[in-house]
């Protein structure tokens, strides 16, 4: 175990751009240097490129040797007699009252004590609380250190039961069974299709969202497509052949590269709820992500089929290789005009984060489509085809439209509402949480922004008495090209909590360059799919005495 | 006098294309057809195109033939011997209190008992109270019949001093007494510079705002510009020679035809001044009209100078040939990138709807930039060029931008914030109005709407209640190209008024393409210029018991 726990690690540096991996090895690896290539914690990414970079190649050094560190350390705890303990007692104490423990390896430690000492907030460590840490670990490396090791050593209890780290054997009647294995930070909407969505604390620690924690939005199961023999249709233009393309061939485009932030169109949906019931998942804010993405042009894939403008109603459908029972794919369209414009950087993406797409990101092909709702970003693509008209699946028409409050599912005429595309400006808090006690004295409030269509964020404003009075935070300084915003910016305002506050009612709204704002209240935007929910979020939060 | 009033008519048909006339000619042709080629009253236009030319040609006939009968009505009454007022004494005769007073040619009639039984209703029929209605009639040619004449005889109580008819003497020392005169329609908010919008009334009258009535926003003295030595000077890419165009030259580029609505930053700035003062105009719901608009595109004139899109971060500045006592000019500037854009049809345009710009609106030329603050559709343009940095103008860097609430004169950054290009989404209630009393029964409540950008709005909601509850306005049925929103589309909506209820908080939100909304209330948007002020329009009313 200690020698699997090693090699991994080697194994995993040779062999980082592999494309597929069991199970095991992608639990195993997921405390190995590949996924730690990320801005680390504590400190948010207000940095500039080349100094993300240097982090990038610390933490890999740091990662590699604080490993060989622990595996010394480890050799010498297996002489003695350990108690042993099942996964299943592990995780019922995951809370004050019952005590934390955490597992590294096949060691389980009591960390109750050390959780408010944790460096970077009693919170982080919570999410791995009656859990393994090393999915955390290899998110924020500043952990695989000698001296967090040593430290960890003081709070062993005992060890897992050998027979628990068997993988449980998969149902194969159950179509979500191939799904892949997802990171235990993930807070889960839906198991099936799978729907997650990463906690706040996390979801701001860097720009670039890390790949196990970019929230997942499937609407059927992961298919599990072979990257030898995949291959995708591109319908072709009259008087064209239409295009069959391995990836090879899409590799012989030119590559292009584009940090972009997807959408969920129900993202923050569980504000909406509160209001009056909707159907769809509770999102709550983390229905968004930032990765950077590389791929060929639709609009040069397109051109290569002869397509061109002709006419500006016409859409560009895609489809999916995934599929529900009776065979109906995932479908969605976007107008031509935005496909063929090399302006709006539209592509069929084959990496994120500089990795092949993980499977529940549409390995190996999906499209991307920067300021557009997370519905079109089409994943597992298989076929791409011009039509005059917009794609008839059920979430291009009968879906992902926004109505009147008054509609509802008895009056409603999806044919009267336009699909959603471009979103509106969004903005949220993700620390504090509500419920949080803060310290009296400063308080700092993070969160992200975004809009939709290329908009740049230009302004947050944070509010600490509930809308009355209004400070401007401090944006990061990511680039913003004119007109392709297409990434969120990540805020913060540290400012004085007004003497003799028990509450604080803590409100974020951001401006975009066209100048469009967020609606105040969340009513009288409420529509019965509790889609593009962007009301001023709001966190209620007391001060300690 | 009689013949006067005559002869313009045939020379007003005769000569529809000439540019330039004398105050006096102005006034007298305000009753001819020329300006009567507007859809009518008191009809809304939800009309498509052809209908609106049978309009405009139904207008412009029976505008002659009520003239020509006009005429022989008067011929009869010049007979009698009237009595004699002042235009003074008329003018004091403009409410129920006081009576009231309206003029026709040298006429004088008391419609006092008419105003309520007025077709259009008793608000249209005040808009001329204490002066002339020839100006009206202009803009609603179905007055222009016998029918309204023989009525109009019937409240007839004298004729206007015949000195009244002679033009102020002009102070030659004045920089604005070569100013051109003004539909008396237009509510006035600074005379000097003169800034002043149409009445909510009729400015949603009709889809194409009249040019007597459309909006104006003088930073500066009106220039007087003949139109024989006018040139725009276009400097030249480095490499190639600067142009120095006439108006013949331009005419040579295609000419290129959209309709767009303007609107000024501080539109509705009034609704931010009740939260706290701010420095600026006190425009109501009214800095906001539509034209047709046809001129070159500024794409090509910018090509013929060499110019292309080398640098994103480029400018095209542009230079009013209004100024100052000390020289300095009018001045503003738009994205190169924008500029060059032929879908975003950037026009430097010479004829709205169909006439030579009035001067007010920038004779001979002026910059038409679709879905962008009003502010950068430089009129009089005398200058275009292509810097690094935006244009230096005081308009373009210490105004016309937006901030956080919290900034005050004592702590503005004018650089800190963008300068406002595209406008957010927007609208506004025209009828009814604040304070007046409604009909129990049925409510029409009508108004416009209008996003930046070429977003196209496509939902207005309605509420009767403040807001707790919303219905879906019926939108106008006006074209609305993808990427291309550049117009605003009217709306209206017929409910019943909830029995019982002594009044009505109405307000109005609309939804643009990408789902921008407005917010709730102005506070929050609330900033020291007073400009962008989107929030939802409210209007309070009662109910008739």
């Amino acid at each position: 175990m200690l020698l699997l726990l090693h090699r991994p690690v080697v194994l995993g540096l040779q062999q980082a751009c592999r494309l597929r991996m069991t199970p095991s090895r992608l639990c195993i690896r997921a405390c190995s240097t590949n996924d730690s290539l990320q801005p680390q914690h504590p400190s948010p990414s207000f940095s500039d490129n080349s100094s993300t970079r240097r982090w990038k190649a610390m933490g890999t050094l740091l990662g590699l040797g604080a490993v060989l560190a622990y595996h010394d350390h480890r050799c010498r705890a297996a002489q003695e007699s350990p108690r042993m303990y099942t996964k299943e007692e592990v995780s019922s104490h995951n809370s004050p009252e019952t005590g934390i423990w955490v597992t590294l390896g096949c060691e389980v430690f009591d960390v109750t004590e050390f959780v408010d000492l944790h460096p970077g907030g009693p919170s982080k460590l919570m999410l791995a609380a009656g859990g393994p840490l090393e999915p955390f670990w290899a998110l924020y490396a500043a952990h695989n250190q000698p001296h967090v090791c040593e430290l960890l050593t003081k709070y062993k209890i005992g060890e897992l039961n050998p027979e628990d780290n068997v993988s449980p054997t998969l149902e194969t009647s159950d179509p979500y069974a191939g799904d892949p294995k997802r990171h235990p930070a993930l807070k889960v909407n839906s198991q099936r299709p799978f729907n997650a969505e990463p906690p706040p604390e996390l979801l701001t620690e860097s720009y670039i969202t890390p790949n196990p924690i970019f929230f997942i939005r499937n609407h059927l199961p992961v298919p599990n497509l072979d990257p030898d023999t995949y291959r995708l249709h591109v319908a072709g233009a009259p008087g064209y052949q239409s295009l069959c393309l391995s990836l090879d061939d899409l590799y012989k485009f030119p590559k292009h590269e584009i940090t972009v932030t997807l959408q969920c169109a129900g993202n923050r949906r569980s504000e909406m709820t509160q209001i009056k019931e909707v159907k769809g998942l509770e999102w709550r804010t983390g229905a968004i992500s930032t990765a950077h993405w590389a791929g060929a042009r639709l609009c040069e894939v397109l051109a290569q089929a002869g397509h061109q403008l002709s006419d500006t109603e016409a859409q560009v459908c895609f489809e999916g290789l995934d599929s529900d029972p009776t065979g109906t794919a995932y479908g969605a369209s976007i107008p031509l005009t935005r496909a063929l414009d090399p302006e709006a950087e539209v592509l069929l993406a084959y990496e994120m984060n500089g990795q092949p797409l993980p499977r529940d990101h549409g390995f190996p092909v999906r499209v991307v489509v920067p300021g557009v709702v997370g519905a079109r970003h089409v994943k597992w693509l298989g076929r791409v085809s011009v039509e005059g008209e917009e794609s008839y699946s059920h979430w291009q028409r009968r879906d992902y439209k926004g109505f009147c409050p008054s509609v509802d599912w008895d009056t409603v005429d999806f044919d009267s509402a336009p699909s959603i595309q471009e979103l509106p400006v969004q903005s949220a808090i993700t620390e504090p949480q509500a419920g949080d006690t803060i310290e009296s004295g400063d308080v700092t409030v993070k969160g992200y922004a975004w809009s939709g269509g290329g908009r740049a964020v230009i302004r947050v404003d944070v509010s600490l008495d509930g809308g009355l009075t209004w400070q401007a935070a401090e944006l990061d300084e990511e680039e913003q090209r004119p007109r392709k915003a297409w990434a969120w910016r990540l805020w913060q305002l540290q400012a004085p909590v007004p003497a003799g506050q028990k509450e604080l009612n803590i409100i974020c709204k951001a401006v975009d360059d066209s100048y469009n704002v967020q609606p105040d209240t969340v009513a009288p935007i409420w529509n019965l799919r509790g889609v593009l929910s962007n009301a001023w979020h709001r966190v209620h939060v007391h001060v300690a005495p």
